[in-house]
């Protein structure tokens, strides 16, 4: 008998070493399948099927071989135990049988309607992984990648916009959802299928916050790959950035809004508690992934006279680049603040600030690394997705709640874009036309975020139908909508290859400086931005980077001392060479960056593109830092401008 | 009671997941400390302390302050449960507590003695992280970035020597340590240190196989960083490179002999069934590796007519790239091999086939990729080392074992190094000197292979006596061994500096040439390298990579058609412009790969070395194709010495 019981104890863990490996090669071998194909598309400019739904659906046929190629293995599955002696459950659980001690480490509470046959079965167990690796290690990569290659400049000029779409836009998206969910599930109490869950109207606000996180990740890589019209691509890539930022915290909120008596019942001191959190938690995220970047900007820009500069040692720089990122995701989840956001204003900052000090080994480095990380996470989130359709034991498909998800995430997606422009187009200049307006509307993808949102939770029976509908509509909108971005292009006749360098023609130039005083005062984002602008560039910029003019010159004269101290030699130099050759570009950048720069707003198709042309190239694989040498060219130059516009 | 409860596990639930965050941020933070520590070294020249005994050091610290300022949390620790229902541990255990179910994962068996108060501390239990963590995570890029970087020109140069070392070596190694642990382990029963414990003779030859994985790293470092003689780096690094593959699965085949009988007396049968394993293990790791790594030059040659190269999509090639050699490994952990092996040759052939086809952007992509990522893991390693001194729970500090150790590794060292090189030598055209000889016996430090090995398995008494000696000897090596290196260079007056170029003057070619026929019969390693080698360049060459001698001229004339489809069209035009300009490197490369190029042995430093001195630099940072480039020109230059060789 205790030969017998050693045996099986050596055999279980044998297999469980092996099917560890097992289950990763599972994966390698789709993320292997999935760059073929993407290769293969790649040859016959088929654009019908991104890499990630392709990933997506190998993961499907995948899970579907696992579901029903395996069985359960394990005799004991789904039996519940009873130890009378215990209290609650420790996290190290030392359990002793027929005198052998074994160690069992703490997973989860698990609901009594979950305990059932399938249970045991370790392969199926072993491929649905643990939610916490999603936010842990898979997004973090793609987050941070986001920001670090959010150019900058396109994304100033329409700073407005993206932050009403991103926060106002979310948060009517979540509401609406959340009513149209709230209604649909009053009506299935009435038919009777819910007999006995609770589901509140917050239950329904967390599905409208986790849904309300769009991924428009195919569109934006058919944008890219099509040179699609720049405004356009700012606003979604912006929007979406910082969307997932605010749905996180926003699902977070929601999901400890607490009302203390009845849960239905609206209660005035747990909702601001919940709107004080999301702002505390967004504002320290902010911070936390902020201070992270300025750390390392001033690491690398430090340059004592005996020293040698960091940036001669490659690898130890972008070594120390990548630990820092991630202790700044890693210090707002340690200090129970969202690491997410961290990271993703952390990326923002290292572009704006660190970037500029690298070594050029170092940029391409960091950026090559961080490209990469972000494809293979990607690629496995999506593979994962569509394995999770059949590996993940507890789905809940119920028709009625499904239809009305897909309802509500249309009327929600209408509700946020069409007044939101329309309001927006009040103010801008450069209005948002009709025909943008539908492609937003169209590009509203749900993918990674929703996905992880969902899976974190779903323990009780409410949520795991969430999570199930989640799925569906992931895989609907991906296949469908992404599928369909090239003819809906053609179709809302959206410009498609538009020089990135068009905007560089002195002509553009001259054209918007002549129209930007009568426009200065009705510059979107105008004021906070400029205070922002002048702050940055006068002070931050020189003291985190190697450029920007001398803080000698921008400082007070009596803070020379500290100002000569803490300027780069370098900088003084740039500043002599600025005044002539750039004049043109940083009279065009310093338009743009202040404001749309004035055209009548006519019908795409028809423009001569002379602003919004601008290097969508650099979005994705220009260089970073041109944004910020350009800012830095306007010190001199554009002087008479900024005082029109002051 | 309920909600008390529910609130307890909630608070558990959350600690665990912020103590995720904290832990990885203590590494983060280590890691941190040891680049800004490299920097400051590397500005003063500072080469006593390396970079990993740095990190070591950090840990250590870092591990003291963890041990004591944190306590046990868990009120339950220790306490062991009696399940009478249980038969035997099922992988997954669900428990009824309290009218609440909770889900235990399997983590492992434990021995009584190990259960004691301080099990229960979350903090020191989640920072000794599952050793398994090492061999699937951690080591494989290191090995995979040792094997991708092995220089095949110097590799091939001593290949001879270094089998020799690698393999003999290892196992003298084994069987010495073992011998003498033997020994000390009889005293010891003899004093009564070893009550009632059992400690057969194949746990000495256990802890000698795993005290025979030398990782020199440190040294090679500084001898990368003075250019230092570059036969001796071949030989070294070489070693330590294979040494390890063969110390892991000596290891393993020792820890699965078992004699059927009383385990003191000789079984032949068990004896010979562990040395098929051993033979079996190496030779399928060695055919797993190679085979991805073919199978990805193979991928990346393609070159059909309507398809675009696979190169002219880098981030897909360095993403297939990554992901077939990971496959590698993990494939042979899969069939119950050893990846670790595996990836080694992976590493390997890729270097010498696939790296010649991957476009110019990938071939830096790849090699920075793995770069960094053995900088990051091994930094890893060597802090978590310093760490495990203070944080694992189950050291047992037995003087007269550390002392036995101590004493068994270095006579262990001294009886591989001396007698081989003895007799090697005899069979050496151009000897291995006393003072190389010296300097390898020096170069025997302990690493992060022997502590992996170690830490695998710490169930029982005598194992965890090995590991906490293992960790000591390591902690030794490193710092004492890793700081002399660069007195000890100049104490054995081993020559540094060498310029790597020295060996392309053409007086140097043609002197070895004029010396190529009388050696001719004596190189060493000749008929095996031979055959190998002419298959290699005459078949797998052509058809793995696009340089090569066209395959229509290499196979018999009735294979044309084949071979026509075959040959890379690139390899036709190579043909041509081969034979005038580079004939003088072709004919030094020639000489260097077929033998020791025939010096009389004179004293290291007068030499005036002439093919002794060839490109240290590639090995870590130059072309990684350029051997393949050079070897391919030997194709038609190099016939009447081919000739003259076989």
């Amino acid at each position: 008998m205790e030969k017998l019981k050693k045996y099986v104890s050596v055999k279980d863990e044998d297999q469980f070493y092996h099917q560890g490996a097992v289950e990763l090669l599972v994966f390698n071998f789709l993320l292997i399948l999935t760059i073929l194909t993407i290769w293969l598309f790649k040859n016959h400019r088929f654009r019908f099927l991104h890499e990630t739904g392709g990933a997506m659906l190998y993961g499907l046929v995948m899970g579907l071989i696992i579901r029903y190629s395996t069985k359960a293995s394990d005799v004991e599955s789904g039996t519940v135990y009873e130890c009378e002696k215990l209290k609650s459950g420790p996290s190290t659980l030392l359990i002793n049988i027929t005198n052998q001690v074994y160690e069992y480490q703490y997973k989860r509470e698990i609901s009594h309607h979950n305990v059932h046959g399938h249970h045991g079965n370790a392969m199926l167990q072993k491929m649905t992984f643990d939610p916490s690796i999603f936010f842990n290690i898979l997004l973090p990569p793609i987050i941070f990648h986001a920001g670090y290659s959010l150019k900058k400049r396109h994304f100033f000029r329409n700073l407005g916009s993206i932050l009403t779409y991103a926060f106002l836009g979310t948060a009517i998206s979540c509401i609406v959802i959340g009513l149209i969910m709230y209604g649909f599930v009053k009506a299935m109490v009435h038919v009777g299928q819910l007999k006995g869950w609770e589901f509140h109207f917050t239950d329904c606000l967390f599905f409208g916050s986790l849904m309300s996180a769009t991924d428009p990740v195919t569109v934006l890589a058919i944008f890219h790959e099509l040179h699609v019209d720049t405004d356009l691509y700012a606003l979604l890539f912006g929007e979406s950035v910082l969307n997932d930022a605010v749905a996180i915290v926003l699902t977070y909120s929601i999901s400890i809004y607490s009302p203390k008596e009845n849960p239905n019942a609206f209660d005035a001191a747990a909702f601001f508690q919940s709107v004080g959190n999301f702002l505390g938690i967004f504002a320290g995220s902010f911070a936390m992934g902020s201070s992270y970047a300025v750390v390392t900007a001033l690491i690398s820009f430090i340059h004592l006279t005996k020293f040698t500069k960091l940036c001669e040692f490659p690898m130890l720089e972008t070594g120390l680049f990548f630990l820092l990122s991630w202790s700044a995701f890693l210090s707002a989840e340690a200090a129970g603040l969202t690491g997410i956001v961290a990271v993703l204003f952390c990326g923002v900052t290292q572009a704006h600030y660190t970037y500029n000090n690298l070594s050029p080994d170092s940029k391409m480095r960091t950026k090559q690394l961080f490209e990469f990380m972000n494809f293979l996470a990607e690629n496995v989130i999506f593979c994962y997705m569509g394995l999770a359709m059949f590996t993940f034991q507890n789905h809940i498909f119920n028709p009625l709640f499904i239809f009305g998800a897909f309802v509500a995430v249309f009327v929600a997606r209408a509700c946020n874009i069409y007044p939101l422009s329309f309001l927006l187009n009040l103010g801008r200049k450069q209005k948002v036309p009709r025909n943008f307006q539908h492609m937003m509307m169209f590009s509203g993808l749900r993918g990674a975020i929703a996905f992880a949102l969902a899976i974190q939770d779903t323990e009780s029976q409410p949520k795991q139908m969430m999570f199930t509908t989640a799925l569906l509509i992931v895989f609907f909108t991906v296949w469908v909508f992404g599928g369909g971005t090239t003819p809906m292009l053609t179709w809302l006749q959206i410009r498609v290859c538009v020089d990135p360098d068009e905007d560089l023609k002195p002509e553009a130039a001259s054209q918007s400086a002549s129209n930007l005083d009568k426009n200065a005062t009705k510059a979107e984002s105008a004021w906070l931005f400029r205070i922002w602008y002048g702050f940055d560039r006068k002070y931050l910029k020189p003291i985190l980077t190697h450029t920007g003019p001398p803080l000698t010159t921008t400082l007070p004269e009596w803070c020379n001392p500290v100002a000569r101290f803490l300027t780069s030699p370098s900088a003084y130099g740039d500043q002599l060479k600025n005044n002539d050759t750039d004049y043109i570009i940083n009279n065009d950048e310093l338009t743009e960056n202040y404001e749309s720069s004035g055209h009548i707003p006519v019908p795409v198709q028809d423009r001569t593109g002379s602003t919004q042309a601008t290097g969508m190239e650099d979005i994705h694989e220009g260089d970073l830092g041109l944004g910020g040498y350009k800012l830095r060219l306007e010190h001199t130059a554009g002087q008479p401008q900024m005082n029109s516009l002051a």
